[in-house]
């Protein structure tokens, strides 16, 4: 049997970091690619409903085709809009991700709010089998002196966990601190918030995390240490030069992450075919 | 295969507007009339419990009789109220849109309430399949600072979303964003929150939206575009002048609305049957 | 947006048949390539315990792994066996279509039985929905005085297409019309019987009709014609030189097909590999 | 990490036979030992009501006491005494292997009735669970001219492993070609009854084969190949003399055999505990 | 006791203490050593989210290979950790016990939060048979002025003892009282405050009590006795010198503790595989 049909179920090195990911179901090796990498371009910003979220993606039939055309490893998008993607003839196109939570905690009016919520649509498990999902994603979000948000985001997971394993279905959790900026909520990339976080997504039974960089990147071999044998792909975060976009994303996967989420530093780029070229480069060349 | 038998689920171009909707289910196919635009009239103001919402329709059985006569392409009706429509005989009558959450945010009331809310009726959509309606309809309410509102809202939508799927109903959602004014609150027609809004309940899983104008309606393309595939009505608001409503309706059909939903402009006029038929000129005749 | 983003709901002609097919599932789109054809690589046939049936798939191992290389559009394999193809990483390898059904009506022993089943196992479509599955297949048997037989296929296809309906997971029905010959129950030509039996499972609901050639080819039509907008696979029946195969498949495409299901000609010939190109080459250059 | 921490899902070369095992499950890794093989007595015998299988187990708290002291890796037992093995304190003792299901085709009163059955009883996987059992095990007969009793069995094994599956209980099959002999129904070791019986076994999803010596030991590759991933244990048959029993051990574990299910060999010795040594050193020892 | 005739479900004496412990299931004969004793070794400190309880546990598939290396009796895990001891091969490792709730009352963070909750994952029964645990436990909370938590905790037991019976999963229940320190809660060793959390456990059903040590080790007495029947396992609490932690072991061990669940004092050692030997002569030595 040639090498590549050796199976995806053994823990295998990654290159660079030392550490090693486990990966072994159907729609996981669907989602990452044959070098159990995978870059996730993730437009699912319209399901929280701030404003500002929709710039570069006010027209989605356009932005899915495009992105479609550019070929990363997968598209992230809400139950409303994943049948852009999934209508597309053939198999050569993007797996999709479907985000499956709601939430009021991003935006200028986030802060301040008295009442935040995190809200898992109903079936959201049956509704990415029925549309062929490779994955669904959840958010674990830390929001300071917000201790019941937190708890219902322990819960979705816990639901979504169960209601996942019978029909394996892979569960992306997306572990997020956060904290008050001037224009609303933003991420805390204190790695002594994220280390902790990310791993208690890890025992409540991620297959995949969503995390974001760390302050200081040096700390993320840290974040992936917390993960163990379950794969971590990275944030984007804001928009930001494309230099630093592909230098910090260069860190990362030396640090040990199996890959990368970016929204908008690939949707707003003046050419997203050519910065999804270079940054699957990235996280596929190794 | 000739042009008639044409799938309905192709996309196919909106005059006017060089936008497209995707319209691909029997109800909808009910609902939209041949060319893919609809006029519906809504007269379930009564489920509300706002005085000032039943003038001109203090007696159903007339106001209903009368639209049904006047022919639109579908007349919106609470629960109580529908067999009025779905009594009459013959196929050749006004398809039934079944409104199904009642709420306490309109009205002079309104304003200084405590407490509000928006509640989807039990049994709502098996309600809609036995009064064979062609689709529901629920609102997503956007008041300052009324996050709790918000939230129950989506967590209405994503309930409607799950019952409808398996018995084919479509949903209508009505994205709603509201001001604090001198009689209650009132409609708040600035696209940048309207346009969020819309797009929030495209990627929730609207079938149909149901969505107010903008202040200036040459902001309207970017509610279509937020809304995408997804068909778009265009709500009246209060009573105004005919000829302005004629206006404003060309408008918004040229912006690539796929309809209207207009109530008391429609069954507070002098003459319902004759502005109905000069409505549907306009929506049908392009 | 570029053609290869067209929607796939939107029917198609199909060249050199001037039929088409409508195909309008996620599933669907992972199992036809994006030229609405698809060669399906059959090696189920350990499900059914015939000795003769195992020559050239003895060591299943080997021949998932070199028919996942060679690379057609799917394979089809019985849950048992269906983890040596979905465990092998990565996106780019064929379609599981996932055989659902035990039957007994194959080999030597058949002719003669009293007794005669068709079994689809328990919680097959979940199966196949936790194996990633882009289609399930099951029988649809006529043999001679074996009504009972065929009752309990219809009754199979009913309970199937109501479970795959909410999971969006596409039925391929194989009609299967057999005579009693030397060596057991062998493939009836006749398109008098083909041809109302698989109109009879597009009635009950087929996605994806299977079927097999007609006696005379020239029949083929009548075959595609029953099917309608359901795409028809061609089944390849026992072995014969690979020239004849390959004349006859250039045939059944023109005739309309969607393209093919074949076993033992691919997987008992000298270059497996060599043969999937060939017979691809065949299926979508057209 | 040091060797035997490596994950028992990785495929493993099996010694002598080149051929691979895939073992993954807790209550796999909980059944076979450290180096992939098991040895499992089997005193099921009393299950099936017949007078001449109680020879040497005639004494149930004897013999498991006994057993349990040899130290084989497992003991199957009915559910009526498995408590006798799961009462014993402490954990290092056998594995439980549950037989669940009842047959009337042993003995000499099996040939000419005419009515046969295999019977799962209820509630069998639960109470595997309930009874803490590291594997179910249930027959696939296959007896000359008694297509309803196949039929039965492969309904048997489709509802077990239904049933299995979200519980993370291995089945084990015991594919069983039987012939009319002088006292009964005897094993008929025909590897073209053999092979093919054991491959549909492994197509309906069974994690474990037991399965019946061939008449000729060389033939029993073909067996071991047509299990591929899934281990195989060979039943010892009728009572033989122990340096035969040996011999023949020796040589299917050579063929690439996971170990051995024997029952009257171990348990009608004179020296059970001796015999059970002599045979984990041939199962184990390599 | 002679193999034999030893049944687990009779009750013995316990050594050093004059109480008696019933054990009669299978699991819980998995979990105890064939002495009536168990040490658990606790590592699923990362299930809280806390930063300062990862210390030694951050790298977790090197902290369980060594445990499993040490052999405790058990191991106990979360959830998503939980498959690192489970896919070890072989039987001689040690039992699984399954924590199955999230709390967010331990840590730095902890007091002043004002809202505290304990969840118990979904379907964490069924989990927990499907990773082959031995045991699940869960805790009691007692804080003060939280009426509330308390109340979940005692529901979260009394759902978890319905789900337990059918399956056989034995139950272990944690009371803890605690009270606001400097750094958070922390263990609250008040006989008065334990000795009726600990009875109260035992009523709802518990088949195992995980209990704090009470400030004066002479009062544990007291403990055993509310416990009666129930083995009570002694927790170890936060870091302390070797030489006091194996003098208090003796104590409890003395006082009729059926054994030990002890994290940080193991995990944290500079040879942790040494401790376990040292710690597993107290409890098993007696």
């Amino acid at each position: 049997m040639p090498p590549r049909s050796a199976t995806r179920s053994c823990a295998r090195p990654v290159p660079g970091g030392g550490r090693r990911s486990r990966i072994d179901s159907p729609r996981l090796n669907r989602l990452f690619a044959a070098d159990g990498k995978c870059f996730d371009v993730a437009v699912d910003h319209g399901f929280f409903g701030e404003a500002e979220f929709l710039s570069g993606i006010e027209d989605m039939e356009h932005a899915v085709a495009t992105l479609a055309d550019a070929g990363p490893d997968a598209i992230q998008l809400s139950p409303g809009q994943a049948p852009l993607l999934q209508r597309i003839p053939g198999p050569r196109k993007p797996a999709l991700v479907l985000r499956t939570d709601v939430a009021n905690v991003y935006g200028r009016a986030g802060v301040g709010r008295e009442y935040l919520y995190s809200e898992v649509v109903d079936g959201a498990v049956e509704k990415a089998v029925a549309l062929d999902a490779a994955c669904v994603v959840v958010n674990l979000l830390l929001l300071p002196g917000q201790p019941e948000l937190q708890h219902a985001c322990v819960h979705n997971i816990s639901r979504l966990r169960a209601e996942c394993d019978p029909l394996g279905m892979p569960l992306m959790v997306e572990p997020l601190a956060m904290q008050a900026g001037d224009s609303g909520y933003g991420v805390d990339g204190d790695p002594e918030k994220i280390v902790p976080l990310v791993r208690q997504a890890v025992e409540l039974g991620a297959d995949v995390i969503k995390s974001d960089p760390t302050d200081d990147l040096a700390d993320y071999r840290r974040v992936i240490e917390a993960a163990g044998r379950v794969p971590v792909l990275v944030r984007g975060g804001g928009r930001a030069p494309e230099e630093e976009i592909l230098r910090r994303t260069e860190e990362v996967m030396r640090h040990g992450a199996a890959g990368i989420v970016y929204g908008r530093n690939v949707i707003q780029h003046p050419d997203p075919a050519g910065m999804t070229r270079r940054l699957m480069a990235i996280v596929h060349g190794g």
